[in-house]
């Protein structure tokens, strides 16, 4: 176990690196703590969960509205929580956004641990403080930027994830190597998914690397006036095309950083395309889809990061530098129409 | 127009005492700001909303929930509202409270202000950066602390504004003056409500200086550790029985008060409760009331103040000083029992 302390503006966040979940002992009093996990999470690690509050719910990016948020709140009042009480997501994103989220809000404001269970949420979702729902078809439209008291990372939960969310990790951990670190790029060419699943310290040294990579640059911008909006590589079209389709969030942003791809050569002289969609390639994600441009330019054009007619992409200079690109929408949508 | 800069711990709210409503259009650009009102003040004042964006609701403090939260949310993407959008809330506290919170979470946080209407919102509700939406009858179980950026009062709202409203806002004027300001107690004991309805400069003074009382209070402990605590006397036991008997929160609070001074007095000494007793009664509002105090009693332990096996209760040792008393629940129960 590796503790370190990560300081934001106004709150800091303890990691524990390659630890055991029997750690939560230690860091939460166990009779005024409530687990939220979701019922794959629980039913596959039943032991774990064993003399702790607990509310279990179905799982899936469907369920990440209003209605679970309602849901839990119930619990939480029937279960008599208070402002004292500490709440931990153990999950994927989608539960340690909802656990951050009603963290946030319930009784207006207590606090919060995350402890990741899938890949993707290890290196990107629980890191950083973003929280929130989806409304409709628009990804994360409600939701707070606050910061979890700690991040317990439990590898062993990683051991009965399935392929596909691994290939959703490698997503996002694709996505660091392309906007800030030319070296991991060269690490994940050179290797395969399998390599990692087989080799705990490769592993686990991808994940530490990761988790410091979002780490810093959230410390440099928590609030997203600037550098942080590079995270949002490939996650413009990505969040557009992801409910649309109900695709996985990492199929959905490798086809969305596979466009980017392609808008970075046009707009800025971007020359490795054709790694950076290989590599993907190579982990098992989509590239090039068919997908209604008409439709995801409609979406897209209520997303977040629009400001009135105009919208932040990011594209990438070279791998290893991503660029934070404004863009007219009659810009966007020229550019949209030549992938019809 | 008398502004005034207020510094909180990461925010400043700008006070604009003294001021009309067209003013608005100085402070916020029209075509990206949207006023969230309810039907009362849109019908009342139909000719100031001219021109503005406007999101108008059910009026009443049985709206104040997550209900109404979803269709100001739905409304904002229609209306294509993004992160450079102001939500303006006027209205009453519901208002303001509902604006508020909506801001707070809106594509995780957008700015906002509010122009409170009733004397109830300028002299409490809209100041402080408290927002939230009840659950059931828990009263703002939900909700976030956050500052608005400005506060806009315009007194000509108060002219249309019924009796009972007026005394809901001098409920929360007595708390002032009970836990903070025995001068402002003695001012209100000589003049009566129908004083400050007839004298502009007189009601100017009064808002005024309750204003910078609740201020002060909050700049000193934002997030509520300790001296804003006190702002909640009469709020416990009134907060537990405003939804059970569809109370005005100043009828509610009003009771809760008695209630409080009675214990005030038991516990601490307390001399003046009579005083304040006839001052309630002065302004029109209840004090000895008939209600279940077993249930009263059960909606109290899940109560945001509560700590466990405790509560924090507000007692008063004089007028003029309001003191934190934990009360085990147990204690509270005995107590409770003396008033069936």
């Amino acid at each position: 176990m590796k503790k370190k302390k990560v300081s934001f503006g106004n709150s800091a966040v303890d990691y524990y690196f390659h630890a055991d979940f029997a750690r939560l002992e230690k860091l939460v009093a166990k009779e005024r703590t409530v687990i939220v996990t979701d019922e794959h999470v629980f039913k596959t690690h039943q032991k774990k969960f064993k003399g702790w509050n607990t509310i279990v719910l179905k799982p899936g990016e469907e369920f990440k509205v209003q209605q679970t948020v309602d849901v839990v709140i119930d619990q939480l009042i029937e279960l008599g929580a208070d402002r004292k009480t500490t709440l931990v997501g153990v999950g994927g994103g989608v539960i340690t956004d909802i656990t951050g989220y009603v963290a946030g809000i319930y009784m207006r404001g207590i606090a919060c641990g995350f402890v990741p269970t899938s890949l993707l949420a290890m290196v990107d979702a629980s890191i950083g403080g973003k929280n929130g729902i989806d409304v409709g078809v628009y990804k994360n439209m409600v939701g707070l930027i606050r910061q979890p008291s700690f991040l317990l990372f439990d590898h062993s939960f990683l051991k009965s994830l399935p392929k596909v969310e691994w290939q959703n990790g490698f997503a996002e951990i694709i996505k660091h190597a392309a906007i800030k670190d030319a070296a991991l790029f060269k690490l994940l060419q050179s290797h395969r998914l399998t390599d990692f699943q087989r080799d705990a310290q490769l592993l686990a040294k991808l994940i530490e690397r990761n988790v410091l990579i979002k780490t810093k640059v959230v410390v440099n911008d928590e609030f997203e006036k600037g550098e942080r909006k590079l995270l949002n590589y490939g996650h413009t079209l990505g969040h557009a095309i992801e409910n649309m389709y109900e695709l996985s969030h990492g199929q959905a942003i490798s086809i969305g950083m596979t466009y980017a791809a392609l808008m970075s050569k046009q707009l800025k002289g971007f020359k490795q395309a054709d790694e950076l969609i290989a590599v993907l390639d190579k982990y098992g994600l989509p590239t090039f889809a068919e997908f209604d441009t008409k439709e995801a330019f409609r979406i897209l054009q209520k997303d977040k990061k629009k400001d009135n007619q105009q919208i932040s992409y990011i594209l990438l200079e070279k791998i290893g530098k991503g660029v934070v690109q404004p863009l007219l929408f009659v810009q966007l949508k020229e550019i949209f129409n030549q992938f019809t």
